[in-house]
């Protein structure tokens, strides 16, 4: 049975069954508390008490600063929805601040440059162990580097994202990440359902993107640490997001008009583009709710339901 | 007269003609140095003993980990290099894995999978102070947020960065940021001279990139943080490179073969691309010696020559 770590301004607790029991430790740090797995299992297997978890005020269960990595396009229903062929896609990186990153009933805010705001549900693999530069990683050892999963909101301001190319700031701003509620832990066995995940999100009300993570996810985990391997070093509390799959309020201009477009100077380009997004009624407006929940169809690992809602500077 | 730093691995120097004399600090990062000032102060009015620059080992100045944040094109004769209007280039940031510091002799290590392996000489900007997210900075107090300048070399896998979009990855491989050997403290007299810094480097004694601050950079420093502090918080001790002048080795085809390519599909397009990059010779090969000098004319701001060796893994 998966392992449900929740936080709130008192500390950490192991949630069970809708009751949330504390965990003794001196860790102020998702990392630290990912160490002390001792206390984690203590509170795993303690008498439950009577705090109900619905009563409590959750903050994220990864703490900043720490280390915010997401993959570029890793779904092929997002890859068709951005006219990109899945075949193609190679494992790509980029950073998003941590000062972005917020808890799972928190607004998120709009800058008021920013226009078009979009959301993009991922599931974020927190690191428990270190992941070295130039190391390898396999299956068997997956567990070792990457303790757990939680929920992640990719928030976007495309009109910043699209033109700049570099993703990072348009990702980065304040409230940008929301993350959790729950941060779960897998066993080895858990991992091996880690493709019957599916990543749902609502807004007010209306499902906008649904999928699981077999047959869509491009690059898994695996493959995606080994390339990051490459250049990246990973500590205990650090997250990577693995990417949204299709049904964001962007959707990429039909082949034929991207071909004309192509030919533009990209100011035009960019100018017609976001003109014609203007009208989309998709993207994120002062006071919608953003529900998100990422959980396996029987329930057995379950990632929880965060509910943010949009608030414009 | 500007303050330089230099470090070893028995500590922190000022460097005072030629001589260093040691900084006696507890300091072991460069954010901790930069906030012992009196420290540093200490040592540049001490007597200055007999110890040689020349006779030590030069590390990275900026210890690690740190942020590295970076400016995409960011000067009007990169822009042209790369066939972007330099009328439209706004201030773009993305990151580099701090892991890929290295010192101002080291190597830089090609990886072997990488082909097109390239050179930036950059100004790297060193936070002393705060930039916190929300805040506004002037040309006044940019001195209270930078410390000082360092020589960077922001190396590149073109043949990485290009397909990938995401410059990430391309440019955070091991070794790919040499650093120093100086960190040349300015005050707010010397933050008025910035525009003559004159930027130089040279692969095998072959002059490849020459430009100045001034009438070349496009976002200035003020108003890169202005940008930056929407999203990105910066502490004692990080790193912003501020963009390289013309003269890499890439180089963006000619306009009509650019509007063809972009018809094709991107990895039809960037075969041909790297095909006709394979036989352009400025790329760095095995063994080629890369020296950088960053200074004014008139030497009254001078950060030092950096001279790494290119090795192949």
């Amino acid at each position: 049975m998966t392992t449900t770590i929740i936080r709130t301004a008192a500390g950490w607790w192991v949630e069970r069954d809708e009751i949330a029991v504390p965990i003794t430790t001196s860790a102020t740090t998702t990392g630290e508390l990912l160490a002390d797995r001792a206390a984690i299992d203590a509170a795993a297997t303690a008498e439950a008490g009577t705090t109900q978890v619905a009563d409590l005020d959750l903050l994220s269960p990864i703490t900043t600063p720490c280390r915010v990595v997401a993959q570029m396009v890793n779904y092929a229903s997002h890859a068709r929805d951005s006219n990109i062929d899945p075949s193609r896609v190679q494992a790509t990186f980029f950073r998003k601040a941590s000062g972005s990153v917020v808890g799972p009933y928190d607004d998120i805010v709009k800058p008021a440059h920013v226009r078009l705001l979009d959301y993009e549900v991922e599931i974020g693999l927190v690191a428990g162990g270190e992941l070295t530069v130039g190391s390898t990683v396999t299956a068997d050892d997956l567990g070792d580097v990457i303790a757990g999963v939680v929920i992640t909101n990719d928030v976007s301001a495309r009109d910043v994202q699209l033109p700049k190319t570099q993703f990072y700031e348009s990702k980065s701003y304040p409230t940008f990440t929301p993350i959790g509620p729950r941060l779960v832990l897998l066993d080895h066995e858990e991992w091996r359902r880690f493709d019957q995940l599916r990543l749902q999100l609502w807004v007010n009300g209306e499902r906008r993107q649904d999928g699981h993570v077999g047959g869509d996810m491009i690059v898994d985990p695996v493959s995606a640490l080994r390339v990051l391997a490459g250049f990246q070093r990973l500590a205990p509390g650090d997250v990577l997001l693995t990417g949204t799959p299709g049904g964001t309020a962007l959707s990429a201009p039909p082949k034929p008009i991207e071909m004309i477009g192509a030919l533009l100077p990209p100011h035009v380009k960019w100018k017609q583009f976001f003109s014609r997004q203007a009208s989309n009624p998709k993207y994120l407006h002062d006071g919608d709710v953003v529900e998100v929940r990422i959980a396996t169809d029987d329930g057995s690992i379950d990632l929880g339901r965060q509910r943010c809602t949009v608030r414009y500077a």
